[in-house]
């Protein structure tokens, strides 16, 4: 059975960063589950595809893939494949990040996958239109990061709160089952109860956490956040 | 030190299968090994990036990635990074296989990034014209495989070996460097004593070994075959 | 202003075929005018990029570009401008053919582009879950095609009636201003009929056209059958 | 016959600026020709697909398509045909431009490609090693363009002149034949003497000459210092 994830949520998107990468993205991933552990909060953390095996065998906390390809089982040398990342311990995968941009009809077929392999997927968008677009699709989860606060610090939710807003109310228009979290420049605990006091139901967050002198503290800071009502 | 290869050399190339997936992946690798170590024969094995951490904890072989990507580490979702996959224990990664292709110059960036990680550099190739452009980067190895074969069990070495003299005479006129790989249709010993023949270092094999019932017979059959003169 | 295409439409996808190239194209844009003009139906017709401009001066029915890139003007070196396919006098652009798929956030860049242009905006789709992903991006047509029958002669509105019927409905209930049209070996009149039946408003269609003995002969026959009430 | 250039050779491209859409490309066009005319310095220029036909019809001097697809005619919807170019007046294409890069395998079917329809391949590299790479593919014209200084006015033959002189020698050790170009920067009259005197036989221009307040004045001044011994 899919795991079912407990709202509000922050996933920690890993990325390609060295701070995230073999032991220290094992050592991240247990920060992030004691942080989780400590607030009771749902952090769930997205490494890189090489190292899900070995974090999923140390850490509780649920793990996502980056990214699955549009595949089934065969010839398809340098992809990923849903029933790979499932056995090695992922319970999902991002899709469509905006550094990892996908055709239309892929992201239909991997949401597909998804739910055969009883995968949740979290489909990332870069603003309302599209997020609205995905919904018809019927993730599990839709994330809108506006590509050009990426790694900026600049909050969407205090810079742009408008691109959250919107894209909580086309999302509902056309499917209410979605989560919808936000993501892009988050960086202080102030953002995160921006974005839940916008509507949705966590962040999605990647440089602020990985690059952090103390990635600990700021996702008990970043949890604590989110519990404010 | 990057690890140097002993010719003959034998690859498998898991691809995407089921059979060469997370445990059967695993099994695999370890029938791989047996027949290296009975033979003392070179074999490499190219896993899923998901598999390579745990399969690399456990056998001895060398493991080649499937890919990776032309980034550096950064902000890159869903990428594949080169220090990822050595810090798990590959030692170098195939590029440019025909059903994972690449532009030139992320091939040429790939390539310069596997020597600054000392990292081996297996540029895959789907004819001899682009063999030879391919080894004007300096790729340690290059490995033809023309995609029409691929999987059909027609062996290119029997079926096509003008493709192969002519690939082995170009790449040494601009670059004496390359170890010269074939793949596509191996499937019986034959096969493999014909690529040796016609002036190969070894072979490049899927899913003849993938999905046979009998991996390791099969292996030790291939394996004993390259070491006739 | 926006020409206003008047339903039932039928679009000739010239494709890249020799016998839509240069001026075989033109002769055939004049047939479908003379078709067009003899019918009253609707006849839009979609040349390869380098054509429109010459057939654009000689025939009066409307032209579509075959693909728009999601660019503003700037150093897009092989690049398709908005801009230049409207100067020429296409009147809009196919997105996201089958053949030449895009990006999710291409395909909403796309759209507004089209918008700000006034031009028509013709977005294809494989599948009805893709169909009502694309609606909510508000393009002026949703034309559905089965890829898997494309060029095949066997009709998607003959075999598979019901992905049709679940367009329609899907669409509509997203959007209700797209006009809908299906293509996919549609190669007979009682095709045309059956597309007409299930719910669209007109067709999509290429080689039966392109390559017919007497394209003008074929084209007076599927005109002719949308009318049928 | 295909066309022979004579060198040295100046290759305007026209990307998809607004100055060089439609009619305004037209206009520029005749400026090149009259340039041309005026000084005997071979100029070519690389309009947008759309503008070929219309241009090619107007003017005298050689035209170049700006890409072309891997492709033979059949069911490419969206994609550019060797013979639809050369059908509407072009000479020949850009490949591989910086702006339109492409898979290692499509550069060496779309050189194949303007071999047998005596089409003139000017294949456009990044980089020195990549200049060597695609010179094993025999194209008529290599021409190296370091995509960073592009649209920068900062030239690399003044600024990098070691990247121009690598290429010249990496490419004449693996093939001779090819006429070496250089862009990217390239805004003054000595940035083209500085060209030629590092042993290429002409330049690679776009913005300086389509986005110049006098583009027949500025041609004129570059076709003149090209004949500087």
């Amino acid at each position: 059975m899919k795991l079912k994830l407990q709202e509000p949520i922050i996933i920690v998107n890993f990325k390609t960063y060295l701070e995230s990468t073999g032991n220290r993205a094992l050592k991240l991933a247990k920060q992030a589950e004691k942080a989780s552990n400590k607030t009771g909060v749902q952090i769930v953390i997205s490494p890189q595809f090489v190292d899900i095996g070995i974090i999923a065998k140390e850490v509780e906390i649920p793990l996502l893939s980056q990214h699955i390809d549009a595949i089934n089982p065969g010839s398809h040398t340098g992809h990923v494949l849903a029933a790979s990342i499932k056995e090695s311990g992922a319970i999902g995968t991002l899709i469509n990040h905006s550094e990892r941009q996908l055709k239309l009809s892929e992201i239909d077929t991997i949401i597909d996958i998804t739910k055969k392999h009883n995968l949740i997927s979290c489909a990332c968008v870069n603003n309302p239109s599209v997020s609205s677009a995905v919904s018809a699709l019927d993730p599990d989860i839709v994330s809108i990061e506006p590509p050009e606060l990426i790694g900026t610090g600049i909050a969407v939710s205090k810079a742009q709160p408008e691109i959250i807003t919107n894209t909580v109310e086309l999302v509902k228009k056309i499917n209410k089952r979605p989560v919808i979290l936000c993501g892009a420049g988050i960086s202080k605990p102030e953002d995160v109860a921006a974005a839940i006091k916008l509507g949705t139901n966590g962040i999605l967050v990647a440089s602020a956490i990985v690059k952090a002198k103390n990635p600990y503290d700021l996702l008990l800071k970043f949890a604590e956040t989110t519990k404010i009502p």
